[in-house]
């Protein structure tokens, strides 16, 4: 349903978002601080954009809400309430941009009611930019896009952002998921950036794309665009999704996404059972 | 040393590959033929870039000799001898190209009696082309590059071609070395483009690529790009490289290589190591 008032919305920040990108092609300082995992840094110029960001918006409605990945590394992540919600990427793909691969973009969206209701991507390095307003459809440069239709796993580029292996927590369920997964699927990719990952399925560049374990910044935009381009997301996990714990898994159909939980839940099960003997012969000989 | 004659195979094979780029811009036809492997795709332009790279460089020098993807899948890879050999790699990434992943180039490298001599990859869609001549040094769109000279391991974005470990007889080397490396390494990047992840290795987008299983034409250009640019390439099993036949490991600096190098016998050996010991269980049993 058309609403003038997310057309406003819409409208005062999608300039915003260009100009904050443009800024990265003229960066001069790539120095970079780690925050709580070895991958996941931070430039002066993630805190620039969303300072700027939240400020411009905040200028302009005093009351809305902002849950921004650089703010919610000092005081933690707001709840998300029923107020119009900014969630803010201002890079993604960090890593990325501090080495010139130009896989990396500014995203930004707005949850109202706590339902996700608008999208911005910008990636400067192409020029390109991706939006979308819930019910409305999504965009690339201005020009309708959809995905591709893969139904086929076996024909489907899928990319999984495997370095989050690098946490151990999380090691088991990766390569679990991965060396099932990497036997059916036609290409692999890691790209380092999940919002533009999105984007790509958004576009038809991939098939699918999956993260666990990120963060509502991550998913906020890539999530609706993804879904306005008529693809399918849902939980890894086989819960029903949550933009405030995402483990994404976004694909061109439904029926892609229906192999692929097939194999993800026997890699599941596999995993546990393997942990449960493990323990079971740790009780035994002890 | 400078050799007028290399340089003048330089001045008349850059324009044919910037041109042979430039017709993928606005390529229509996306229809594919599979190879030997699933993800090893052929479109019309892969066969007609090489044909006309070919037919324009024989109407020069009849004497020349050739090594295409193409045309070796059809008469198979002929033997290198020490007449000048161009080794052309039509569309490298051609998974990327058909869906619009703008990670995907035109490569050529040059062999003289045996020695890499020269290299030329193009990127059309983000108009950039790297080019070296053996001794003179490597060069994005004509700005000299060089890797980004980084020696430690646990800071580095390594690219893994990941998608090789869906043949069956690469699947455990694969594995073995992946399990292993993710547990110490920044990033994991997976572009799906041999070429180009040597580039990235040449100007510092990435500190480390990899790849076991290739073919010439995925090496030829590439590897004197990156060492032009001062990085190290070697054969990741540890044996002489051999651009006949590569399995490559591209870093920084050598001091990373010899990190990677001791990762992956450990993983050799582990891998090895399991497979004895099901063997002599299977014959325990047996």
């Amino acid at each position: 349903m058309w609403d003038p008032q997310v057309q406003e919305y819409f409208d005062y920040v999608l300039p915003l978002v260009k100009k904050s990108g443009e800024e990265l092609l003229t960066a001069e300082n790539y120095e970079v601080e780690t925050k709580g995992f070895v991958y996941d840094l931070v430039t002066i110029y993630d805190r620039k954009i969303e300072e700027i960001l939240i400020k411009k918006i905040k200028e302009k409605w005093p009351n809305h809400k902002f849950i921004g990945e650089e703010e919610s590394e000092i005081n933690g992540i707001k709840k998300l309430t029923d107020e119009p919600t900014w969630i803010i990427d201002p890079i993604d793909g960090t890593a990325n941009f501090v080495r010139g691969l130009k896989i990396t973009c500014v995203s930004i969206g707005l949850v109202i009611k706590k339902v996700q209701t608008m999208g911005i991507v910008y990636n400067p390095f192409l020029d390109e930019l991706y939006t979308a307003i819930k019910g409305q459809g999504a965009f690339l440069n201005g020009k309708r896009i959809c995905t591709n239709g893969q139904t086929d796993i076996t024909k489907s580029i899928f990319n999984y952002e495997i370095s989050i292996a690098r946490r151990p927590n999380y090691y088991d369920l990766y390569m679990y998921r991965f060396k099932h997964l990497i036997k059916v699927i036609m290409g692999f990719r890691s790209l380092g950036c999940a919002v533009l990952g999105l984007c790509y399925v958004a576009d038809g560049r991939l098939d699918a794309y999956q993260c666990d374990g990120l963060y509502p910044w991550d998913a906020a935009a890539g999530v609706l665009i993804v879904r306005e381009a008529g693809g399918y997301v849902c939980d890894s996990r086989g819960k029903e999704f949550n933009l405030m714990d995402p483990n994404f898994l976004a694909t061109s159909t439904k029926a892609l996404s229906d192999q692929f939980m097939i194999i993800e839940r026997k890699a599941d099960e596999e995993r546990l059972n393997d942990r449960n003997s493990t323990k079971s012969e740790k009780t035994n000989t002890n």
